[in-house]
């Protein structure tokens, strides 16, 4: 079984769902999700349609030249489509909290998401034994000032080298540079431990602790050069009390950052995600 | 400005979405907010259409007959259409407990929700005065065992008196009997202190505190001749310990059902609910 | 019936809680609640203690002078006492959102709260019908940039003319300059309509609509010079999506506001929070 | 480092906590958490003190008689020690469904609780790789009607040669006879996949998405004879909409599921439950 699924979004104006609904019926494609979003403020249109493939009378390989051609190019929509029987890559970043790897591994390797983990890349060595355990190249890249440029090309190279579609950091502690970004030119997925806008930087959970707030929470959106700045897909919160010491909230920011980062993984690798201006359309 | 809202419910097929998007804008009708979903289980297909109606080519009151005609009958098609411009009109039916006729009061009297608030019937006298400060009508009904026959008829002439489109339950601690129900034929919400279906029926907080469940809850739902097993529009819950009494929870309780009552009373005055074989779907 | 409330902090050592709750026994006082904290990282020990009166061999006026003598002095504990049978005084602060306004006066009407409203202050004459219709002194003091120092010095006889205990800003839209705030030298409790840190200041959905936040919040917090830093009493959040527009949000989080002010000043009322080093205990 | 941790419960009266607190002063105990309650209703005062035991003037294997026999006796209080020196031992009993074993294993090889896993246990093969990539011992032990009797005398024999603490039911679908839980006579801890007591039995998220509910649930709780009505330790939700499938839920439930599943195992360990009367007392 294969569907294909198209997102989009362009300027909104009259009948973009019955003009791209009936392209693909005209195929004969049997539509299995259709979502559609208008952003009333900047009279933005999103679109998110799934459909059956099987006696859909595009081959895969042509179906984006063909809708860009007779649908998306008079109505200006920027769009992208995928297969469901394609299998993403995924290398996970990481440094030496290891809540998010485990979260991640057990997802993968137990079948609940249909995704391949090609690599790992520390800079530190601590999780070498557990890639081994899950049988997945390990590379550690320790990074200092010095080396930065030199390590990230390393890791550029490395991502081309497993042909990596989405990078995750599981916890990674290093800024990436803005050249890294630039030239990775694919999407990457960042958990940060606190409900950003709040606390943004570094140790959210001794800022939250010091200003006494009631609640911590856990944002997971995609990297971009402004720190800790790129669009949200995905928050979630705790209650906390004067009972909880730093420590505790640690502890407890555990359980969210792995949940949190894991739910933002599973919309983006079900193309579930549209970014525009910085913020997202998820349709759940 | 005047809108029309189209909600309803079919079988689904291909071609549904475009079908109907297409009809309304071939009358010139801008829409301004689409939303459907396929249950994918029963093979169910449920939209709810909302578009501008300045320009549009059909009159107000022939619109229902004419998509009716051209459309819905073929698909077989279960729907209803309503007009922003249209003020349904509410009966609240209350007992003893004030926080929800509050909170509909304040709303009301605020101007949050477009509705009117066309009469109040107690079968307790408590709220003559606050229905008095509001200039609403109180009507006064207690029930018996022995009079609830000759009362529910009372009601139901006040209720077609006041051309009530809705009656909310706030509250109100009597069972409406079967046959009131069949008789009014339109629809009820009522706030169940749990989240259902944990603790239906008499004193679920005193079940809560028994049973010792960390969470309470609130459950707003349609009444159907099964107490406690109409479609539920709404549920919310709050975190409880050990430290909570049952007077704690009755209390706390409190805030759970007034907000999910008047949230699920918006739901309905927008036409964001669709009901079907005892489930919602709700359109947020 | 009435219960004597102490709460207090001072640094932690060996057997506070017994030296304090013996105290009590002592004088016959059978202890109904006790709740104590040490807050590890600065050693310091807050507690909360409630007893029955009946048989108490220490007159009212007397405890907090006996306990300082007998007590507090040696181990250096900041307290107060406080009694059961006192009924609080607010004051009320509002602009043009009535919200909370009718929250708070819905609970104070309806007996769930034991405390007196003793007036309404505006900077609009918006509400004065409203407070009208439940018998509560109105005052419209407008403030300009001008009338600023001049309206305020109205406000703080008013404060003093009733005998205020707590200042409520129930949305009030105007920030209290530091000198009001000292003269005054009671709590006052404001809302703020997002999760504090983030969004501080004006127009806190506005900012939260652009950053493509995926929860909103509201914050009580005791007033203090520093705009929106004061100690944090009570959060919480919902959440949000594309779907929600500014409009939304504003509407939606007028539900949180009400609920977290109202929380808030129901554990004021209840002495259940202790302030130190702008964070809060909060007993519960 | 080493702390004692007493647990206890008996009827309350008058200076319980002086008598305990100066107790543990007398001997030198360094009180580091006290925590106490008293249950209104039923007049049932509960106590969790922790002390540093450096410098502390008895035993520790002597600690438990001497306070029975200088406090307990006294005063009726059903209690327990332990010592944070100790190293709890866990047997895991698993079927066919990983995210609960993982997120367990996971936290107990990165050294988040500190725990013996001493033997995995499933009546099902499926597992026995993931135990041995973590280097636990595996045993199958597939279970008939037929063979129930003599299969649970084996895992008896098992808990008893490893000598295990806590029996722990990550997602074992099998119900333990009584005579099981009669002969191993420590705690058992399962998680149920709803929020009991809705959905209890088998197939509760199909019972869910039939029901129509808006929230789905986790319960942690203590196993006894009577199938998912044991004394509830965590529970938590997650909101659901029509557009979750069944498919869905189970997906997004398993997040609840291990996440609160995990954290009843850290209070167990942690001796923050005390358990009375079907219900608990748990401090946090």
């Amino acid at each position: 079984m294969n569907h294909a699924i198209l997102t989009g979004h362009c300027a909104d104006r009259e009948g973009l769902v019955a003009k791209m609904t009936l392209w693909v019926s005209r195929y004969r494609g049997n539509i299995v999700h259709l979502d559609q979003h208008v952003e009333e403020e900047a009279g933005r249109f999103f679109i998110r349609v799934e459909w059956d493939l099987s006696g859909f009378e595009i081959e895969d390989e042509k179906i984006a030249d063909r809708f860009s051609a007779e649908i998306a190019e008079e109505v200006g929509l920027d769009f992208s489509v995928g297969f469901t029987k394609e299998t993403p890559r995924i290398a996970l970043f990481v440094s030496k909290e290891s809540h998010c790897l485990w979260d991640i591994l057990s997802r993968w390797t137990s079948g609940e998401w249909n995704v391949d983990i090609s690599c790992i890349i520390g800079n530190h060595p601590e999780f070498e034994k557990v890639a081994k355990q899950f049988s997945i190249p390990f590379h550690c890249l320790p990074i200092t000032k010095e080396t930065k440029g030199e390590q990230e090309a390393k890791e550029l190279a490395l991502l081309e080298q497993y042909e990596v579609d989405l990078v995750v950091l599981a916890r990674y502690m290093q800024v990436l540079s803005d050249s890294f970004i630039a030239a990775f030119a694919k999407p990457i997925l960042n958990i940060h431990h606190s409900f950003l806008p709040a606390f943004a930087g570094a140790r959210p959970y001794r800022k939250a602790y010091d200003r006494g707030v009631k609640l911590i929470g856990a944002t997971a959106h995609y990297v971009t050069p402004d720190l800790d700045e790129g669009p949200i897909v995905e928050q979630d919160i705790a209650r906390v009390s004067h009972r909880d010491t730093v420590q505790d909230m640690i502890r407890r920011g555990k359980d969210l950052e792995k949940v949190v980062l894991s739910r933002a993984i599973f919309l983006h690798l079900n193309r579930q995600v549209i970014v525009h201006d910085n913020r997202t359309v998820v349709f759940t």
